[in-house]
C-alpha cells in the first residue's frame, strides 16, 4: 500500500476550491479575449539548448529537466526542460513562426510553469501564469503601453477582490535620473535600479547603507536624492501629470522617460481607466534587466503585504537569441495560483458554489425515467444538471445539495407528475416554489440570470 | 543564435488553429459541466513511487522523469515523473481526498498528459485528455453506465463532425461466452480478449489463427463461435434487445451481462440518446485489463479509419494502491490533440475566425481617443474589440481584419463623428451598414448572435 500523496510545493484543489480558482482563470482569460488578445499554448518541455540560452545563474539552477526511460537509461545530459516562464516560450515561438504571424502580435497565455523553487509556504513548484504581450516588429508604439492598464483594470475589477492601483514608472525616467547624479555607467545604473527595487523589502536604511557603501561609492547627497526620488507617488491624473512637470529637464533619458510616461498617462485615461486606479510610482523597477521603458505594478489597497499582484513593462527586443529581427514588446503577466493561495489567505475569495446548479431528485426507483427526461430538458436548455440516480429519502437528497452547493434541488414525485409541475428547492434563499413543467426553464433562468446580475452589480 | 524549434511530437499551433482547438476543448468542458462534473485538476508531476505502482512494463517504458538542477547533480534515480494519463493521478486524488469529497464523486479534468512515444506522424508525447469519471464508495450503480452515452452524444453532437455511434459491450458478458466454451481461467479469458481486441487492426485471419494456434490451442469450432460472436453488431434500440436475447441463458457471468446490457440500453434512451447513436458491438473488449462491465467505444460513421475518438468503461476498483476502500468506478475518456489532429487531417475541422469580433480602425492620429473611447464602449458590452492603435489606410485595416478572420470593421472618421453614427463593415457577408452610435452595440449583438444561432442549427 503506498501513501497517496503530491510532491511538496504544488497547489492541488478539492472541486468547490477548484472551481473557484477556474473562474479567476475564466475571467483573466474572458477579459484578455475582450482587449483582442489571441491564444497561444506551447507545450510544457522545451529544448534545453533552446530552453537555457540566458547566461544561466538563479534561473539555471531552478530549472526542472525532463528525461524519458530510454534517455534516462543511455546516461548524458537531459535534453529537456520544463518552462519556468512563459516569455521565453514566447520569444521561441514568435521567432520560429515570425512569417506567419501579423504583427503587432497580440497573444496571450495562460498555462502553468515550473520552478524548482525550495519548498516553503506560499512558493510554489507549479504555477499557472496568465500573460498577455504585444509584439512589434522593429517598432512598437508607445500606445500599447497604455493598453496593459486599461487591460489590468478590467480583470480585476471584475474579479472583485478590492481596491487596487495599478502602479507606472519608466525606466527611461529612473536611468535619465542616474546620469544627472553622475552615474552613467549602464551596469552600475542596474545595479543601483536593483538595490531601489529592494526598497519595500529591505527598507530605506539598508538601501541608503548599501549605495553609500564600498560598491557605489555614492555621496550621502546623491544617495538622499535617490531616495527622495523613489518616494514620489501620484494621487489622481492631475497630480500624476505635476510630479512629470516637476522633475524638469534633464537627460536625453530623462526627457524621453518624461514624454513617455506623460504619453501613457492621457492614453490609460482616454482607454476609460478611472484615475483613482493607476498613479506614479519611482520606486518601481522591476528585478529583470530587460525591461527597458514603461514598468507596472499593481497593488492591493486593503492587503499592501500581498505585493504586486500583475507586473510587466516595455522591452527592446524579445527574441535576439533565436533571430535577428528586431522584436520589440510589452507585456504583463499575472502569477495566478500564488495570487489565488493569498486571496483565500486574506478571506478575499471563497469556496465557490458548486458549477452544478440544478440537482433533480429521486424518491422512488419507479420515477427514474422521469427524472432522467427532466435532467435532460435542463440540460438542453443550458442549465448544469445532476441527476439523482439512486432514490433516497429527500432530507438526504437536500442535504447532499446543500454540501455540494447546489442551489436548487428539483423535486417531482406522483403528486408532482399527475399535476405537471415541479416543486423546486432553493437552498440559497431557504424557499420552496412550485412551477408549472413547462415553465420551468424559465422559472430557473430567471433565478440564475438574477444571480449573475447581482454578483456583477457587486463587482462594478 | 539558436534555432527556435520544439521537441519532436507535440503538437503547437498558430493562434487561428488553436482559437479551433480551445473551442473543442470549452465544448467539451461545457457539457461535462452540463452534466453535473466537477472540475478537478492534478500537478503534471507525481512522486515516482506514487505514479509507477503498477506492474511496469510499457507504460513504465514511456515514462518521462524530472529531476530539479540540484537532483541532477547529486545522481540517483528521479523522484518524480510526468503523469501517463489522468486516471493514475484520479486515483491518487481521490484516496488522498477521500474523506473530503461526496460519493458518487463526479469529476472531469482536462489536462495534457506525457508519453515517451518513438516519434512518428500523428503520435503525441504531450497531448490533452478530457476524461469524465463517477466513483462510487463500496458500491456504483449500474446507471451510472447509462449515463456516459448521453454525455458523450451530447459532446459530440455540439462538436459538428458527422455522424457516430457510441458501441457498447460489456466484459462480463464477454467472460461468460468465453466460459461457454471451456475457457475458464480469468489469464485465458483476457489473452483472448487481447486477441479479439486486435479484429479491427489485424483482420479475422490473424485472429483464427492465433487461437487455434499452439498458445490458445482452440478447436477450429470454438474459434469460429467466439469470431461469429464478436461480429454481432445491432441497428437500432429494438434490434439491440433482440441480439441479447438471442444470446440465451448462460453462465452467471453471461446472464449478468446481459441484464447489465439491457438496462444500459434501456436507460440510455431514457437519458434521451437518439437509437441512431448507440449501437452493440461484441467485439469491443478495450485493452485495459481493468476494465470489468461495461465497456465503450465511439465511432465517426464517415471516418472509420480514425479509430474510437472516445472510449471507456467500469472498473471494480480504482485505487487499490493507494487505500482500503472499494472505489468501483465506470468512465470515458477523449484524446483530443490526436482526435484533434485527425479532425484536420480529415477536413472536419478549420481554421477559426478570430477571437477578436470588431476591430475598430483608425484613419487620423487625432481621432485615438474616439477610437478608444469606441472600443471601450463595445468591450464593456461585452464584445471582443481590438483598437488599431496608430493610423493606417483603410484599406490595409480592412486587409489586416481580414487575413486575421475578425469578421467587423468599425469606421469612424470625422464625418461619422460629426453625425454620431459608425460606419461597420462585415467582412463576412462583404457589406457595410452605417449605424447610430447609441445603436451600435445592439445591432452587433444581433449579428453576433445570429452567427451562433445558426452555427448552433447546424450542429443539431
Amino acid at each position: 500500500m503506498i501513501k497517496p500523496r503530491t510532491m511538496p510545493g504544488v497547489l492541488e484543489l478539492l472541486p468547490r476550491d477548484q472551481i473557484a480558482f477556474q473562474r479567476v482563470l475564466d475571467t483573466i482569460r474572458r477579459n484578455y479575449e475582450r482587449f483582442g488578445f489571441l491564444p497561444v499554448e506551447t507545450p510544457v518541455m522545451e529544448l534545453s539548448e533552446v530552453l537555457l540560452t540566458k547566461s544561466g545563474g538563479e534561473t539555471e539552477r531552478q530549472v526542472y529537466f525532463v528525461q524519458s526511460t530510454g534517455a534516462l537509461e543511455q546516461g548524458g545530459q537531459p535534453e529537456l526542460a520544463l518552462r519556468f516562464d512563459l516569455t521565453v516560450p514566447l520569444a521561441r515561438y514568435v521567432a520560429e513562426h515570425e512569417h506567419d504571424l501579423n504583427f503587432p502580435f497580440r497573444r496571450y497565455q495562460i498555462q502553468r510553469v515550473y520552478r524548482g523553487e525550495r519548498a516553503q509556504r506560499g512558493r510554489f513548484r507549479e504555477f499557472y501564469q496568465a500573460d498577455i504581450d504585444v509584439i512589434g516588429k522593429d517598432a512598437l508604439s508607445i500606445r500599447c503601453d497604455a493598453e496593459m492598464p486599461a487591460v489590468i483594470h478590467a480583470v480585476f475589477a471584475e474579479l472583485e477582490i478590492g481596491e487596487f492601483v495599478i502602479q507606472l514608472n519608466n525606466r527611461k525616467l529612473l536611468r535619465g535620473f542616474f546620469e544627472g547624479l553622475g552615474i552613467a555607467d549602464a551596469e552600475a545604473q542596474n545595479g543601483v535600479l536593483r538595490e531601489v527595487d529592494k526598497l519595500d523589502k529591505r527598507g530605506p536604511d539598508y538601501v541608503r547603507e548599501t549605495l553609500t557603501g564600498e560598491h557605489f561609492g555614492l555621496s550621502a547627497e546623491a544617495a538622499q536624492r535617490i531616495m527622495d526620488f523613489v518616494q514620489i507617488r501620484s494621487s489622481g491624473h492631475a497630480d500624476a501629470l505635476a510630479k512629470l512637470d516637476a522633475l524638469g529637464q534633464g537627460s536625453e533619458a530623462l526627457n524621453q522617460g518624461i514624454a513617455e510616461l506623460r504619453e501613457v498617462l492621457e492614453l490609460v485615461r482616454a482607454f476609460g481607466v478611472p484615475e483613482s486606479r493607476y498613479a506614479l510610482n519611482f520606486s518601481i523597477a522591476r528585478g529583470l534587466d530587460y525591461y527597458t521603458g514603461t514598468v507596472y505594478e499593481t497593488h492591493l489597497v486593503e492587503h499592501p503585504q500581498i505585493g504586486s499582484i500583475c507586473s510587466g513593462g516595455r522591452y527592446d527586443n524579445l527574441a535576439s537569441h533565436y533571430t535577428r529581427s528586431k522584436l520589440p514588446g510589452v507585456g504583463i503577466s499575472i502569477g495566478v495560483t500564488r495570487l489565488f493561495w493569498q486571496l483565500r489567505e486574506a478571506g478575499l475569495i471563497d469556496t465557490a458554489d458548486s458549477t452544478v446548479e440544478v440537482l433533480v431528485s429521486l424518491m422512488d426507483e419507479a420515477l427514474l425515467p422521469h427524472t432522467l427526461a427532466l435532467a435532460t430538458q435542463l440540460r438542453r436548455a443550458g442549465i448544469n444538471t445532476e441527476a439523482q440516480l439512486e432514490a433516497r429519502k429527500l432530507a438526504k437528497q437536500f442535504q447532499y445539495a446543500n454540501r455540494a452547493g447546489i442551489r436548487f434541488v428539483a423535486v417531482l414525485g406522483e403528486d408532482e407528475l399527475a399535476r405537471e409541475v415541479v416543486t423546486v428547492k432553493d437552498l440559497r434563499k431557504g424557499e420552496q416554489f412550485e412551477v408549472a413543467r413547462a415553465e420551468l426553464v424559465a422559472a430557473l433562468r430567471v433565478e440564475i440570470e438574477q444571480a449573475r446580475v447581482m454578483r456583477a452589480k457587486r463587482e462594478a
